[in-house]
């Protein structure tokens, strides 16, 4: 009998301890039974390199447990087995059968658009258009080091230590300060540290909408709203977005007839179609969640990236009835690897909002609230700021020329004056996924519009974001999607020709 | 008519877009009516500290929207007003009517377990022996600021930006060694990151449990499983913990005739009242879990923590049908500021639980994950646990000591081998919670018992905690704590001499 122990001399698990619980594995697996003889001390401790009196100590444990039993003169035997008794079959033990759990689990498959976004990232090598994210070769690390160090320097060991579940209160003073400098009036207390504006959507989703109870959202949107907002159980209320925003007209109609608990809208830079509401839009989407009481959730994740066109009023800025949720974070204008973000709310909200944040995870990690409150102190936010809006201007402009000089006439797209991608609507005949999966093979990854939409998917709409790449690969990228896409539609054509009218049905 | 502008030089919003931004407020607060003429760019910009050109793009910016007009040869006038319109009156503001919140927010009322526990937190001078927290003072900063540096300079950008839902790789596979060295068979991919075991109960509980069904919990426990597994809407079955954990007898029963989903537990050193489940109550838990395909949640959050007695294996380790869900933490055992602990399951249902992950908040934050994964590799956190764990079994000691020298004769305690906290249960005619009151006048806070009870709260139990406090501190803490107890029950048995059968009633 050859027992086979691995030690592992550098865990926090004590090295007689990890004996004890593989002995008693050994025991329950069978390749040790009642009976077996077990090494004398030093013949146990040599090869495994560790003390006599390891095994000793071991050797009681499992002794104290009744698995083993020393009999004096003879040895040390196994004297129990571990395993289960079931049912009446003492002896033999019955082969373990699998939990059903498909029949235990609450359905979840609806809720995966996340999972369709997030999975494209993981082309290595590619040129990546896929994501909504800042480019890592722009994040000062160096500055971001010294920010980390420094919290940790002054702070000390309390930023490891339990912390206030509405989040890091320097973190909370600064944003409530920067939010009025922004012409929204803020106070400390009325800001809630989140996990990124995701968290922000989950926790507002429990806290007004009950099961069978309605959310209006833009159609197309964010896909992390879908998720909490369009699951197996919810209901939502689609509003088509144009080229100022949300349909107003269509949602008046939905908050008179159908009576939404909350209302989802990104005014600035809307992910994925790349507009902005106008002020006069802004203005009466107020006036309509004030006549029909509903509060508004004013997603907020790309102002800061603004690149031209008039800086706009928030609606929280135009809000004199306080019935804007705003939401905001730092994943898009810094680091979104630290998964900080905020809700800023009346203070009753917040209150309300603070009981289920506890519930969901107590608080957002400190060190990560605190290394941000010191890179927006010293400086360190506004410079990164100036130096990415500079980068991703560039390659949204680098984007547009090649769109103009690769792609075919019939294609359009959006003209966004900031945020992170521009949406392309291609010819009626073609599918994004379908040309995604010859793109992928060509080095090239983004986004089918299809992830985007709560209802009505429009396959021939694309998203390519333009901060992840730097302009030459964006170039490169844009013009081996041309080629793709012009041969694709040739085919579409030669193939329909006489048909279209019955063919453009078909795929619409 | 004087304009206050307060600018902030060093705020990533721009200073001309701060002027708009409180011009545009000002005017929209009445402060600037139509007509009023604004200052010259210079007699605006002096007083301010910026250049001409700033007050120019503001006032630009402020024309665009139709705010401000210029007049050649007279100035620049307050032109437009930006309040939102009312239905018929135009001219006259409509005064701000608070939205009704009370009426639009779900009721969150009886969701309050874990704010009661964490208030008590508050008193600054105080003695506490209410929070089952590890000590501050015993964080080794220097080692952990060191790995927090390493794990930049290592992995560089990569931990600032995106990651992956399901964790940091290399904690993963460090955690489901780790866990395999102590007798549990767990793969990296089986297991899941999560911001603490406060948030693996939430997504365990939104994977397994529809509205209307029950989950079966120790009653008294962690008020955090409290206030997710018996909030408003939610159904629990609640089973009295003795010496050895759980009653199985009540258990079986409720499994029988009430179908529990889940079945919650902490196997070892149980909070509150310390104790742990023997191997045989173990083995027959599971036993019974399998006989009724019953996931159990085991919470081993004070595993570690083990000061004497056997280290019995966990009921994941004893274990053959898959079926425990198995959670832990970095929490007690090094810094619950960090947010990081882990669900390990069967690959299936982390595959779920992942799903709710993503939806939930995307990732756990990677730079404390990854701290954490070098703060394990180098050894650090052995060599914390070392400390804390002969610092807390003194501390233990002490209270022990203390309680039997100044506490009544008629109160007893717990005797846990592990864990942070003693279970008091004083006379039946005391109330923890009266003591308390007068406990924290005195400089000294603990957790009243009532606190984690999901039903029937037994007003005469209390919880103290032996980890945040130093030796002396505790034995003061305790003779204070005596002192009352014994005067409150003088008065009491006083009051209440030819009465006591009646009064016990009452207050029982």
């Amino acid at each position: 009998m050859t027992i086979t122990i691995d030690l592992d001399h550098k865990s926090h698990v004590p090295l007689y301890l990890q004996i004890v619980y593989q002995v008693r594995t050994l025991i329950a697996r069978g390749a040790l039974s009642v009976g077996d003889r077990l090494p004398a001390h030093r013949e146990f401790a040599a090869p495994l390199g560790v003390n006599r009196s390891t095994i000793m100590t071991a050797y009681e444990e499992l002794a104290a447990e009744g698995l083993i039993r020393s009999r004096i003169g003879s040895g040390t035997f196994i004297n129990g087995v571990p395993a289960p008794r079931h049912g009446n079959s003492e002896k033999e033990p019955v082969p373990p059968s699998p939990m059903p759990w498909s029949a235990l689990l609450t359905d979840q498959s609806h809720d995966d658009w996340l999972n369709g976004m997030l999975q494209a990232h993981q082309h290595t090598g590619s040129i990546a258009l896929a994501h909504a994210l800042p480019d890592t070769d722009l994040f000062p690390l160096d500055d971001f080091r010294r920010c980390v160090d420094s919290a940790l320097r002054k702070e000390g060991r309390t930023l490891l230590q339990l912390g206030s579940s509405e989040g890091y209160a320097p973190l909370q003073r600064s944003l409530a300060s920067q939010m009025t400098l922004s012409g929204m009036s803020v106070r400390p207390n009325e800001v809630l540290i989140t996990n990124g504006c995701q968290q922000a959507l989950e926790l507002i989703h429990q806290l007004f909408v009950r099961p069978g109870e309605a959310v209006a959202i833009e159609n197309p949107t964010y896909p992390g709203a879908l998720s909490v907002f369009c699951g197996k159980q919810a209901t939502y209320l689609s509003v088509p977005v144009g080229d100022t925003g949300m349909d107003l007209d269509v949602l008046e109609d939905l908050l008179l007839r159908r009576s939404p608990k909350l209302l989802y809208t990104i005014p600035n830079f809307h992910n994925p179609p790349g507009v902005s509401m106008d002020l006069a839009a802004r203005r009466r989407l107020i006036e309509l969640a004030v006549k029909y009481r509903v509060p508004i959730i004013e997603d907020d994740i790309y102002g800061e990236l603004r690149y031209g066109g008039p800086a706009l009023p928030s609606l929280k800025a135009l809000d004199q009835y306080g019935l804007v949720l705003y939401l905001n974070s730092f994943s898009k204008i810094a680091f979104p690897g630290l998964r900080v973000g905020w809700i800023a709310a009346p203070r009753i909200v917040i209150e309300h909002l603070t009981v289920l944040k506890r519930k969901s995870d107590l608080h957002t990690n400190l060190l990560a609230q605190a290394a941000l409150y010191e890179f927006t102190k010293r400086g360190f936010l506004t410079k990164h700021l100036k130096r990415v809006r500079k980068a991703y201007a560039e390659r949204r402009d680098t984007m547009f020329a090649a769109l103009e000089r690769y792609f075919p006439k019939e294609a359009t797209w959006s003209k966004p004056t900031g945020g992170m991608g521009i949406w392309v609507q291609l010819p009626h005949l073609l599918s994004a996924r379908q040309i995604l999966v010859q793109a992928a093979e060509q080095g090239v990854t983004f986004s089918p519009g299809e992830y985007f939409y709560a209802s009505l998917p429009q396959p021939h709409m694309m998203r390519l974001s333009f901060t992840t790449a730097g302009p030459e690969a964006i170039a490169e990228a844009v013009k081996r999607l041309g080629a793709m896409i012009k041969a694709q539609l040739v085919n579409v054509k030669k193939q329909r020709g006489p048909h279209r009218a019955e063919g453009h049905q078909a795929l619409v």
